[in-house]
């Protein structure tokens, strides 16, 4: 419990030496010092600034992937025959604005730093990141199927959503002029007209 | 001017690097390596790993504002009275991502990277940032005033304008399914439609 603790408090400072100076220019000694701990310490609880950095990741990756599935499991309710393609991408787009504006630190490093991740590390992360592109991806197909959404090429549609979306981890600020719903409310619409077309 | 052609060297190696491992995971040894000199001789060409980032970055961000001003002023030109706010945005999306597609390893390292720059250099890439995405938002805007495009907050679509384009450089690829042209086709298209709204 003490190590779970010790772990999470090191992610969390990481999170934020990363998210403010970057992860190339954060070095272990920063997270220790950080911490207020000796480097060598800190070396009893994490083996590597990489492992650090997956860490952080993994968890972010954890958030987004529970987050999509809550929002698509109560579209689903709603529905109990055909899911209406427009309000379950309605309800992705809010739950990965949430999870975004809920942890910008932590998910600004998974947006941007998650390219420093080598071999089987990266090739798991990518993994996943394909497989939650895909949620977007099979609902811009099914609107397409029912009509709902006017465009020929899913793919990029959910490249240019994520796209957008991922952005705000570069600027939105808890004290910014917008809050968070109102953000969420503005991508949401976007994202729909997007989709939607019909006016041109 | 053989120093001109080594420095540019040094920049289109180290911009490979920087795409394919992360600036972090790259040092001057390794660019070094690439161009099959020694490290040390590498020092004559450069001061630092930052010092060949920040002229890849300021290289990038000058063809951005470039190709900006050439759409722009063709947009213009066709209009003599006033500009034409979904044909002008259009070029600019247009040009944006042709950028992006010629050299889509420099444009990577310009979009995922900057954050590793620090101080006055980090100031001074921000501060053209800022004025690039000016450029989007302002037409916006001028749309909105025109009755072209429907919504409510130009900064916000600015934002997940520049989002859905940048996200580019981490999915393009010359030999992918799509040319670059039809991309810019799509990408065109998908923003109008965001910013005309009109079928809701």
């Amino acid at each position: 419990m003490v190590e779970v603790t010790r772990r999470r408090a090191i992610e969390d400072v990481a999170s934020e030496l990363f998210r403010a100076h970057g992860y190339a220019a954060t070095s272990v000694r920063d997270i220790a010092r950080a911490l207020d701990i000796q480097g060598p310490s800190l070396y009893a609880h994490v083996t590597s600034k990489e492992d650090v950095l997956r860490a952080i990741v993994d968890r972010a990756a954890t958030r987004f992937e529970q987050a999509a599935d809550a929002a698509l499991a109560t579209a689903r309710a709603g529905h109990s025959a055909a899911l209406d393609p427009a309000a379950a991408l309605a309800a992705l787009v809010r739950a990965h604005v949430r999870v975004i504006t809920d942890d910008v630190g932590t998910a600004g490093v998974f947006v941007h730093e998650w390219r420093a991740l080598t071999g089987e590390r990266r090739a798991g992360i990518l993994e996943r990141r394909d497989a939650y592109e895909a949620r977007f991806r099979d609902l811009v197909t099914d609107g397409i199927a029912t009509g709902d959404f006017e465009l020929t090429d899913p793919a990029v549609a959910a490249k240019a959503i994520l796209g957008m979306l991922n952005a705000l981890s570069t600027w939105y600020s808890p004290d910014g002029r917008l809050p968070a719903g109102r953000i969420a409310d503005h991508l949401a619409d976007l994202v729909l007209r997007m989709l939607q077309g019909g006016s041109r």
